[in-house]
């Protein structure tokens, strides 16, 4: 596929600098890309980059300097970058309806232009919607219901009653709706608490690789409309996940945690169970919150606390050792001085003569 | 299905006060529950809502204040809580038999009541007790021994070997079995020690979703009786887990750690090899254990330290700058007196004239 | 299989100590071997059970006390050890052949005397080479490679495009090029950048259970030849991964990182985006790499600094809450001691008259 750089700038709503007949036939990166691809500059950075790469055009903000080069100017140009390369990279579905070692329970009903893969097992009383596709071994538990257009990976499963919203993806190998952790002491064993609640995932999300959903004891764990999930990522049962929300790789929630609209947890973040974080709050990775988070914080560190304080606190650790001595000898020295202050001047017994 | 409050408390060994004669058909929480049902008061802190649930009767324990309404008291409303809802969740167990699309080695052997579904393979050598549920997708390989009444989600791998207890359930996609991490250093490279153990995960274990146990390398990698594993859990290999213990999500046990009975593990704590942890021990969420924990220890943080002397440390970190700069000060601050002090006096003069 | 002494002191180039025509049929641990096995000294620590142990030969090092016994004399008793366990676990592989319930697509080549396994998905254009093993439930997408000698364990997917090299074993459940997690902001939402690149796995990797390894943007992820990968791992889109790395169980590496050869990161370590880790860098457990890392450095904590220094520091830590208030008290003492030097000496009037 060809396009010039005028129709990409009418796609994307920019405007062109240099000359807008050039043809497009795809994307490379500011250091890979070659004549006929189109690149972006997304940090200013690499600004001096725009003069050398090899691409014939290149994305770039108002403010940057186009060096004569072919520019598209946008707003922002890896918004633009994520538009073009969906444009480019689209591929037609092909639908291939429900295929030979697919196991579809009579109770169940498929909608229009389903690919079903071998190796998947739909169950009694599943409902699906149109233009899904399910890949080799997904497994749907009984009453599951499925949206349009969702994508599940190979292994992923959806467990007994959990709800899948539209135009979500889940990757491989990704649980919705196992067991959430709940027992209850009983002397010296567990009691397992049934969790009879469900999952419900909203529309427009998606949920990497081999992360855990849990459902919930007694009502909903929910991720909302627009959010987005990492690879290995856990949350547990009761979860309220907001919409647009970002959690990125490894991180973990607690029971009955709730998060905001568009909340960003990094990494191998941990949230202690009931937490509620506020919208728009930002933990960095490997933090570990404790206590409720306010709407707009950043926050760092186990205990979380403000960024900043992290930061600056972490830059003391080294010297922790040093400062601990250092005190030790100050209150030898303080000593002395006091000891000295309390005894008779030495010069009194000559002033009194 | 319905129970009078009075078949209800016989059945948990609690006695009523108000109504026995209310029909009870369901359970809620304190805030959810609607009439017909019951709640429970676990959480003193919520005492006032007894008085405003619309719950039918709650659950208390002896101390509480019953506001004038029905209630069932007994030691642990928590426990009882878990024990009804067992009770109104119960659905019976349906008997698939081997379904169609299962996969069963000759020389298997499967105990009686089995549900086998589509896409589960049972390999040469497996020996299956009665009343097992294997979801679509489990893998059994050669020589794996599974226990009565057990039940293994969709995707679990049981590899070669391997032995399953009574009453066990894992949760979808877990591995048990894989190959410990070991290898050799040969100059540049890593030689593979093969892994030729196996694991045992005794009678009454549950094991969330994703997780994995690791094969022994020679031995056994054993988990303890009751013990109960939440999802994305590592244990490597040659671990012994005692009985009882609950290992919290994302937590991973490095080789040859040895639990205690009865041991909390909080989520994403890591404990390093060869580590042993007393009976009782409570490591709280993210600590990193790098030695012997002593038992019954409430240890916190990387490394773990006591938990409380952990809260008082973090609690200083905010102020560690602030503290660096006063120690500076104050040092600059004491040279100043001493260097006073060194001096004459300077009343020595008049003193003298 | 039995071998003399003498056989197994030629394959691993030592030499005998005592009587080198004794059977050996198998290996133990010094506290576990039996008469007729062999078992190593590996940790100086344990020299003393040389003398005990009921094993017929030790493997110990040149410099250890064979104190009377059978002894093979190695530089590395470890790495003789993971080879003749290499030796005495072997069993000859069996050729299954494509076997019934497996689904293998018409226009995938598959090379000689492979296993392939009942719910094994083979799609369109995966090419496979010779001697592969693939368990139940594997899915191989569209376009796939894979070399000779790999072993895929069950529940394995391996995404559209990758690439597998020789003899690479990857455990139960883990997901190769799952789609990279980068999404670009449009006001509130997040807009999808299509992840068109792939994953390149080389020769002589093993990569654990429930791990994942996604897919690069546009361009590859990479694992280097020979690197050893444990459980739940996460590699995110286009790591460059050198040769003979070793990642431990739970690590994370954020987006377009570098490391490079023989780098060591401890359990549950995660590592910033972009960062560069230099050649035999080794990062302690849990620790947080926030930017570049030096070739040789021990690093630890987070932010990660010196692992000396790091043990240091958080050796003070339980002591800050008491240098907090020493530092107040302190300041105090100071303040006074100043206040004093500021009056007059009390002796003065004296002096004056």
């Amino acid at each position: 596929m060809n396009k010039t750089l005028q129709e990409l700038a009418d796609y994307l709503g920019g405007h062109v600098v240099g000359d807008p007949t050039v043809s497009i036939g795809g994307l490379g990166t500011l250091d890979t890309a070659t004549e006929g691809q189109i690149t972006f500059l997304a940090n200013t950075k690499y600004a001096l980059k725009v003069k050398t790469t090899r691409a014939t055009a290149i994305i770039i903000p108002p403010n940057a300097d186009p060096f004569d080069r072919n520019a598209l100017v946008v707003a922002s140009p890896y918004l633009a970058f994520a538009k073009l390369l969906a444009l480019y990279s689209a591929k037609p579905r092909i639908v291939k309806g429900i295929m030979d070692g697919a196991f579809v329970d009579n109770g169940a009903v498929i909608g229009k232009e389903a690919s079903v893969y071998p190796g998947t097992f739909i169950a009694d009383g599943v409902q699906i919607g149109d233009r899904v596709t399910l890949h080799p071994n997904v497994t749907l538990y009984e009453g599951v219901v499925v949206g349009d257009d969702v994508t599940l990976h190979a292994g992923v499963s959806v467990r007994e009653g959990c709800r899948i919203g539209n135009r979500v993806t889940i990757h491989n190998g990704t649980v919705i709706g196992g067991d959430g952790f709940g027992y209850a002491p009983d002397g010296h064993s567990w009691i397992k608490i049934p969790q009879i609640g469900n999952v419900v995932i909203e529309d427009d999300v998606e949920i990497g690789a081999n992360s855990a959903v849990d459902r919930a004891a007694l009502e909903t764990t929910r991720i909302g409309r627009g959010t987005k999930i990492d690879n290995l990522v856990q949350v547990a049962h009761n979860c309220l996940v907001g919409e647009d929300c970002i959690i990125v790789a490894q991180a973990g929630i607690a029971g009955s945690v709730k998060l905001g609209r568009h909340v960003t947890l990094g990494g191998q973040v941990a949230v202690v169970d009931h937490a509620v974080i506020g919208d728009n709050a930002m933990i960095s990775g490997q933090s570990g919150v404790f206590g409720n988070v306010a709407s707009g914080a950043i926050l760092s560190g186990t205990p979380a606390i403000s960024h900043q304080a992290r930061l600056r606190a972490a830059a003391v650790f080294p010297h922790l050792p040093e400062m601990r001595k250092t005190l030790a000898r100050m209150g030898n020295r303080l000593t002395k001085v006091e000891e000295q202050q309390l005894e008779p001047p030495r010069i009194a017994p000559l002033a009194v003569v």
